[in-house]
């Protein structure tokens, strides 16, 4: 079993109330395996950066093993984001948008990679998605993530590649656009109808929902005191998700409930530094403990 | 015991997406009896209405066997409030509010309702919550509502009210507006430090976040595949929460977290029909039975 992410590396400025970073560490693939490192193994890393990427990256990456026989280096500029939080972390404006190397990316799937059997597809162009999946010898669970720009941009492309996959991971008001449908539970009945199996609405500081079977299961918020930076936390989620499948090969609801709340878990590790920080230094009973915090958040019995 | 309920009673006329009705029986008070009557007896409701208030609205209340000896009839008209929701029911707008015999609202409150243990204190203005206060014997545990107008308008007087107050139950930008604070978990603490013990910050559509003690817990919302209308639904939650209370006369962390589970279940309930309709024909184990979905909806499990 190997797990294969693919999605975007990136250099991030990010400006929040409390401090700010420049050319950080960022990008959903690297946000995915860092993630999932901390469960699964192999990680098979497929992305893009430019020649400028620094080394110390590179490292921050490869201490984690995650593979990076898929990552290429090209000429040119590595592809940067910039933003700014605002007080209220759930606002954000993106300063800047440099494509760079990443405007051709293509995803190119090394032999050792194709028999992956999980593969998470993070926030690229669906046209993208689907040359990966193209690629794989045999998938048998696809998660997948976008985002408003390509459900109004790449409707068709989408919709295809929606028939491929498992699971999709979005929040809810991607959820409420690709449906176009306002009530939560009608839009992921319709989304669902629509290919994935398997939907997980994300709902920021307000949890998670998760749509499968007959099963709906609304996951908590970590509720914090401090955050630092929200870049990255959604990709951490799916990262978090798939690594803790990948690591128990037991996809029925229950587990699946729990993958949910291992994404939440590293999600709110991520949130508490600035890029990926809050990801770099953790450990496995660290992250159960959090798990563990979060059962208790939520557990209420009934009273005889 | 006995539960004493003080709040507005009034004529809403509502129109959602799908339907509208006029001068349908609403205001805090009525929501607050009708819910807390599924749990708790007796329940006493102090209120104001005009002489058109309708009689059926009367027989309504007294088939819950809500005890309105302190009902004031005074010559004029009822409060009226009406409102029209979009269709994203999370957005309303307020077109009228005529306060009518409610702008003189004194809350006389009856020699035998002096008594009650419970108080909940719906959402009025503080110097009348601090009157209902006065006339009480020995309130042991106070339940207060509140809002944007009176946390602005009123705050000293508000101030002055939450020092007597077991419990507070505002909605999430109440909580940012009382404490100046956008972090949720940092305002609870400001105001829980203003006087209530408890708090319980309501995040509609999103469910509950309760604080008390070292305890945190997250309550999860009821997907719903259909709202008819919201009205009512935050002093619905207010009166299964302390009618549960009082049913059970348990104060600790475990038995709170029930009831703010019971106070979600009825403004599930709530929500499903216009007006108090959905709060009508209720019975216990119909409510029971909902509660167990709340415990499906979020329960997990550690994988050993």
């Amino acid at each position: 079993m190997a797990l294969l992410v693919v999605g975007s590396v990136a250099l991030d400025s990010v400006a929040t109330p409390f401090d700010k970073v420049e050319d950080a560490l960022g990008g959903s693939a690297t946000y995915i395996s860092l993630a999932s490192s901390y469960f699964a193994n192999p990680v098979y890393l497929v992305g893009t950066v430019g020649e400028d990427f620094p080394k110390k990256y590179i490292d921050i990456l490869a201490k984690h093993e995650i593979d990076l026989e898929g990552l290429q280096i090209v000429p040119g500029k590595t592809f940067r984001w910039s933003g700014k939080y605002h007080y209220d972390l759930n606002v954000r404006d993106t300063l800047l948008t440099e494509l760079n190397v990443f405007e051709k990316f293509d995803p190119v799937i090394p032999d050792k990679f194709r028999k992956a059997q999980f593969v998470c597809l993070g926030n690229i162009d669906p046209v993208l998605q689907i040359k990966v999946l193209d690629q794989m010898v045999d998938p048998q669970f696809v998660v997948c993530d976008t985002m408003n720009y390509w459900i109004e941009g790449r409707r068709n492309e989408l919709i295809k590649l929606l028939k491929r996959v498992s699971v999709l991971i979005i929040n809810d008001s991607e959820a409420r656009l690709l449906a176009s449908e306002p009530n939560l539970v009608k839009a992921a009945k319709m989304i669902r109808e629509m290919g994935p199996k398997i939907l997980i609405i994300k709902k920021g500081e307000h949890g998670a929902l998760l749509f499968m079977e007959n099963t709906v299961f609304s996951a908590p918020a970590y509720p914090m005191e401090m955050i630092f930076d929200p870049t990255g936390a959604g990709d951490t989620f799916a990262g978090g998700f798939i690594g803790y499948l990948h690591k128990t090969n037991d996809l029925n609801s229950e587990n699946m409930k729990c993958a949910v709340i291992y994404g939440s878990t590293m999600a709110s590790f991520c949130v508490e530094q600035f890029s990926t920080g809050g990801l770099e230094q953790l450990s496995y009973p660290r992250i159960k403990e959090r798990f563990r915090e979060f059962l208790k958040l939520s557990r209420f019995d009934e009273k005889d």
